[in-house]
């Protein structure tokens, strides 16, 4: 699968813009549901932004499901792992399970050590504790002791899958900030990153008028005048 | 994928056998999770067994799921369907969404027309009143109007897949009767056919036992003296 | 409120229309929520189509819900049950819990004689199986015995609200059959019965179709030449 | 553990009291939770009325829960089945799993021989089409094939138990009809027959009432002039 | 709607009172449901009191959530912001939606800016960790990216609204702590606030004996010598 | 109940040992369930290990569930916090219910003074945020300030319970660590505390691979030759 290419910066533009923000962008391009809704950062001071490489969960059963698959280094959780490439992110689909782990310390270690951008997943994550010390953008539902073969057997990779009800297809953009993660379909990442840029200086010129005291009405949203005081302050301020 | 062959009156035997007594002969061969629950049947006095076919349903996003994907005849939904063998069960990942119908009169219909044995989801049905009339074995979480693009998009055929959190695998005999579905990993089902009738006869004479009113102890589960009785009872009225 | 008026026949005819045919016309009217999801007929076999009258219930409190209220005739439930108009449709937000009951067989014998349409909650009926014979359109979660008052106190009448997450303005149309029950903004409900009409015909010719052996791949959805057999067909067969 | 005695035609008041009337009637004596929601009748056409006998089951674990312990005839789920007293209604508290059986038809059968009024319980229930036909007053989740092994272990016998999230005491009396069970504490279960019974004939009346035409107002709740009325029909009829 | 008045201190004795108090006191008083479960403070270290304005959000509908409506100065959400009055604490009901946000950095500054005692709602909020600096009492479910048009419309401004299943009519009094937050009803205020210190100081007399050995019988609850042991404690120490 | 005796340094060797190895461990011994999911540390830095006394709350109702139950030294929650050993950890079945406390500041004081080792409950603790500045190893779904009297009523004590959906045994031993919380069969404790900590050990020589580059297959889990170097390290590094 050859994907689409990206503008050069449009990660780095995104790294830069908050999830409330690119919701904001894909609600305007027609997206309503693009928020992994309860996958909570486990590492809230690090953003993220990256190609999403997928790994797909299946219910465990007691005939596929045990610690010896996972000698088998085609094994899929296994596999993806080993075979990440700087810069993306692994995305898990575990079904929305909190209460099995899909990755530990040791795999969440090989990522971070392969240039990986991250780990999304809407399951659970074991050795929680030392994985928030590793300063690695990690996402996850929370934290879960047992390994994932009491819950799940993997089944696929780089497959269409669902994480936290939203659909993330391979070389979609996942990016994470202190919220969450937004998952950005590929075809409007250029565009998101353009007018989210824009979105957050303009808001935070807002929040600097509310602060100052200037009512809702007019402000926020903004009408014509307060636009005309934005661009110029947006002159004053140089760019961004 | 080849799989490996039922002796020839597997599936007929396992027509026969109730899902209790399936869920009881899979615990005994080390399965505890088989029977997809909250899965009803719209037919409850057909009984059903045949091989599995699956479709993968992923959550739906703006830009893939709209009634115009319909149309293509490689979309997964419909062409699964429209490819079924002869005896084969078709059974769909819809992620225990009840909300949307991943099926409706008219997929029904070609499913029935093709001589399918059957139809198995973890999601809803649509025209569900109408369908409860067509004396097909349909299984499903129960009736929703909305067609399954307002939740999801097909995205996978004939993968392994979780439905009603139990593992399907292609080629795994699914088994439904009044009570619901059961799924037979194909490697037991030979076995479990097998055991399953001789199970079905030794508790109809149980039944009749406390009936007429027998305790408890001793006769179920039963000792060896009701072991010999039975005994006794199969031979004087003839095999199964 | 004065609501802007309806077609003449757009009330009978969307009581002639199935609710999943109205989702799909819905859907392509840009509505993607519409359908009551766990609302069920009580009488399967009445259809309902009528104006929306609303009552909001909010979480019961010691110092207002008891049996003492009910016997002030401004009290919102009582109240808009005994002004309801004929052809009217009574839809109770009671916040999706099904473990209390919002009306029995004397609530809705009054709507019955008051000539309502129907009554639609997302919440419990008690006196279940009575009002099961009552042949009146009834669509509620299912049976509870407590009243409402151990989870519930009415405090509103006529203002929008959610019904099984779904928003009813009060004029919007609801529309039942068997499946289950349906909300159309009344700015569109003539539009929609239009549509529907034509498409349940559409569709009972391509069902014929698919039951005579037809594939899915130009049928259905149908191609020009099956669309083309359409008309032929329809003109053959008279109007609706 | 002695039982305060109940007056004699209790039980028979009770059984012909619906429920809920006996709800409304446990609420006015200060006991707001007695109905156990989602615990539906199979044989919805039986009344049901008798002293509570408990089991409580416990999660499952590999080391207790397997067919070996339902050959001990101390078991509780065999032993309280095995001991039940005719009139006795045993209740199981099963944690509110629907997905597991904790009676099929066999034990169901034991339960009527021995001449229990009924079985109760916030689980499933296997072989349920046939238990359906059994003409015997069970209460449950729903149908369930897999046996509670798979979930539960079976711990104690004739304790305080929670069922479907409503306090059961060995001896508190259960009572069900077409609608569900409700829970009524011994001690207040000889007031609750009398005013239950009240209640019933009261509303008799105001529902002949009001589908006569009769506003709300004035009737239901009724106010002096509708009780007067009542006292004369009353007087008409003849007594309960 | 006029409000009886408080007493002139009852706002600063509750703001002193811990939630787990309050609520033993609202039970004490008739009131079994006052905590707002699953609302959590964003800066717990902030305490919280105040008179509450409500909104009321209902479920989105594609006609009428969108972007556009937030520049209407009488949509409800931002209508009440902008007018709330020093000291008031704003609820607003998001029907325990907790996956999208209905106040982010912008609104909640304006909230701080205008005086306002603080913001309670059962949704999300985006923004999160920005809001968690700014030192103000805001009370929510947890994080959301997404913009509340996602999930909801608001309908209603100063109604009595349910929030976190509990009711809020205007004017009672909100308290939150590092606990959460408890909804007083206003006549009931001044007495939760007088008896609520006196329990806040005997506990923390019971709390110092226990950490001193003292055993639980006798000692918690208080029994006569403990409650004169007490008061010698009390005098020694000097009043409240 | 006497309990068979543990090896004299099995405690000490759980306490170091992770929940995420415990239920490794676990698994292999064939346990598949036994971390309680949900329930979080409130001081996720202290470490626990300590032989279960177990408490049972069963529903709430009027006539059992008041404030002057409390007073009744024989009272379940009361006695069992009044009478545990040092050493041993208090578990409470409060079957799942996050919001009531069954447990405050007062109560775990005393367990501290009694030298208990911990407090584990699938229910909510009050006075939270002081708890956490206890010290003292407690264990719970998260912070609610009513008391457990709104939501149940202690029943039993020491006998076999459910917490989160895991079965606890008297005699068990329960361990905990900054994850969460394990119940260890006490049959098999003693054989996993020796593999355990070898598991960590080995563990930690992988996590030091990995970090230094290696490749998973081969390392994780290891073959032969990794278990060879594994050997001559832990030789290099004396005993554990």
């Amino acid at each position: 699968m050859t994907l689409p290419p990206l503008a050069p910066d449009t990660l780095d533009r995104l790294r830069r813009i908050s999830t409330p923000t690119l919701t904001t962008q894909l609600f305007k391009a027609g997206f309503r549901n693009a928020f992994l809704a309860g996958v909570r950062p486990l590492c809230p001071d690090r953003r993220m932004a990256g190609e999403a490489v997928t790994v797909r969960f299946a219910p465990a059963r007691e005939d596929r499901a045990g610690y010896e698959v996972l000698a088998d280094p085609n094994y899929p959780q296994r596999h993806a792992i080993e075979n990440i490439q700087a810069g993306q992110v692994l995305v898990m689909d575990c079904r929305g399970v909190g209460t099995a782990a899909n990755a530990g310390d040791i795999l969440v270690s090989r990522l971070q050590v392969r240039g990986a951008a991250g780990l999304v997943l809407d399951g659970g994550i074991r050795d929680y504790p030392s994985v928030q010390m590793f300063g690695f953008p990690v996402y996850a539902l929370g934290p879960a002791a047992p390994a994932h073969v009491v819950r799940h057997v993997a089944v696929d990779e780089n497959v269409p899958i669902g994480c936290a009800e939203v659909l993330v297809m391979p070389g979609d953009i996942m990016v994470g900030d202190g919220e969450g993660v937004v998952c950005i379909p590929r075809a409007v990442a250029d565009k998101v990153a353009t007018h989210g840029l824009e979105q957050e200086e303009l808001e935070a010129f807002i929040l600097e008028k509310i602060r100052a005291g200037a009512p809702l009405p007019g402000t926020y949203p903004p009408n014509e005048q307060t636009l005309a005081e934005y661009e110029t302050w947006k002159r004053r301020r140089g760019t961004i």
